[in-house]
């Protein structure tokens, strides 16, 4: 038996829900259940807004998903992906206080999912969309934009922050123009959408997409509507090809697809002082070392036993908590921008090793949720 | 302001969600999340009933409403039950160790509640309906015996088992056999109704249930199917008419509908050592000076600034905590027949003001999960 699974049968569940009075008296029990609550009952019946002020509503937030697209593993299901929404509001907690909980829909229909959230919405503060497929989760966020607390998808939108983030000081470090770069993005599911997006609005206009079936062009007939998208914001030259054509001379590649993607042709088409995310997660499109010797300048990987872990846990305590704080209704452009600069600061003085500050650097979370709450 | 409203606007929420690990770690990290998760994952993947083992669900149950009859407040709506749900979820915290969160619906559609509950329910290993109205909540609850967990509404089935447990305890104190007495159920909503059959399901054949309009018989014409049900359980000789009518000779009168009902003459109609339990909440039907100055011997009503409290609350901990340790998928007659013995049991000598133990009595949570994990 592995350690991880061991520690989980010892645990019996990563979270606990416990009450904020420890004990109960007569009296306390009269204040929290019958009859005093019923005083704060029509407290919120008389104005809604008030479910802010006298319940968990402010700082919760529901980790939502159908089980389609957990980690590497795929389509595993409701009831599987539960080990995974459970070590994320436990992130939530330890890393910003955040009482987040698990919902594991037993269907995986967008619509269903849609009316199902619409449904959950009042108990509250925001919805982390986790680990659903693309294309279905675009369609599901899109939807829910109008409900009144922020709907996120977590693998885009975080994932994309921290992405820029760590660009913005990768670019420092090799002394380049992020906004001038040649910049390939393989995969163009919900990571790959969501970071050609980012960088689009942050002012990089060579952008080149690979899915797998090769670049994205408008010459392409197989393409969704998300997709399609992604091609009216990138491949000005409208090349065909595939991932060895879209690197020549590309300045920065960025993997968040499979293992292994990044052969040696591939990394021979880079441009001098190329910059490499491998984001691909447990197992990244290549490996440092190999990258490395490949003549790659600065490279990044998902995980933690590598220098330069450019992870969404990065972001999404920060973002979530400065959403709540602020009662943002939803998560714009502006506010992943100016949470990517402010994370990218941290490091004010970027190397090849570190162009990305820590996990568990503690200025992580307080930094994003100031960003968020100033703009 | 109120002291409960008070307290609330301090606590922001009275249940909190946090994780069981205390710190993270980098080590902890790549256990409870990726990489390390994804062999937990895998595990139930193989066989799903091991998310009993290494989750939250064998402990975990979800409060769920529309806020559709809210304490006596009525139809108040999702948004505004929140405090009561939290509430529930702290006393099932506090009382029996069980992770509770609540679910407030936006939608009081039964079907859609339904759809809503199965699609919730892979999280869970219980689900506690939670006020719900009459005749909405008996169809919920119907619908969804065959989802394979535990779904219970507990303003029916709780306050059944309590009202018997009482009236086990109360026929002693004035040495009635409680299977050949008289029995008047004023009210016939969701307490209403699971009083009458759990009464019946006792063995008690001489009852009478009495709603809005008076007595249920076969004679009514306005009657749904689920008190045209009852009327097949109880009224063998089909009488009509009021209350006061109900209640010639009664040795029983429990009121599970609004204050101020049992008046006078009623009193006067009822049989000598008559037992009554005004059980409307916050306001009783009667209360107990008035109806002890009316020759009544033993009361009951929900409150604790009483003698004899027959809450709800008294039942729901160690029932649902039975049912998660036991794996029971349903709450039969048998189970809650178990229970109410069992909690009677708990005042071996009873005295007209000490019928039922108080919430407050340590055994009453191990005694009934006890006797549920036994049957």
């Amino acid at each position: 038996m592995t350690k991880a699974l061991s520690l989980h049968k010892k645990l019996k569940g990563k979270i606990v829900i416990g009450s904020k009075l420890p004990a109960l008296s007569p009296r306390e029990l009269s204040l929290i259940y019958t009859p005093g609550v019923a005083e704060v009952v029509r407290y919120i019946s008389e104005k809604s807004s008030r479910v802010y002020d006298v319940t968990i509503k402010a700082n919760t937030v529901a980790v939502v998903t159908d089980g389609s697209a957990v980690l590497g593993l795929g389509n595993v299901g409701a009831q599987a992906s539960l080990p995974v929404m459970e070590g994320k509001c436990a992130l939530f907690s330890l890393l910003a206080g955040i009482n987040a909980f698990p919902i594991c829909l037993a269907t995986q229909d967008a619509h269903q999912i849609v009316q199902t959230i619409r449904y959950l919405a009042p108990v509250f503060g925001g919805i982390n969309l986790e680990d659903i497929a693309a294309p279905k989760c675009f369609e599901i966020e899109g939807e829910l934009q109008d409900l009144g607390i922020p709907v996120v998808h977590d693998d885009q939108h975080a994932t994309a922050i921290v992405v820029l983030a760590g660009l913005i000081n990768a670019v420092k470090v090799v002394d380049k123009n992020l906004k001038k770069c040649k910049i390939v993005i393989v995969g163009a599911g919900a990571a790959g959408n969501a970071v050609t997006k980012l960088l689009h609005a942050y002012g990089c206009k060579r952008l080149i997409v690979v899915d797998s079936h090769g670049i994205i062009s408008s010459k392409r007939r197989d393409l969704d509507i998300y997709k399609t998208f992604l091609g009216t914001l990138s491949n000005l030259k409208n090349l065909s090809g595939n991932i060895e054509d879209a690197c020549q001379n590309a300045d920065i590649l960025i993997g968040v697809s499979k293992r292994g993607l990044f052969t040696s042709p591939v990394m021979q088409a880079l441009n001098k002082n190329a910059i490499v995310f491998a984001l691909a997660n447990p197992d990244p499109e290549i490996l440092p070392d190999e990258a490395k010797k490949q003549g790659v300048a600065i490279v990044a990987t998902g995980r933690n036993d590598f220098p330069n872990q450019v992870n969404n846990a990065l972001v999404f305590p920060g973002l979530f908590k400065g959403l709540l704080k602020s009662r943002k209704t939803a998560l714009t452009d502006e506010l992943k921008l100016t949470s990517a600069i402010a994370l990218a600061s941290l490091v004010p003085n970027p190397t090849p090793e570190k162009i990305i500050p820590s996990l568990f650097d503690k200025n992580v979370v307080p930094t994003i949720t100031r960003a968020i709450v100033q703009s």
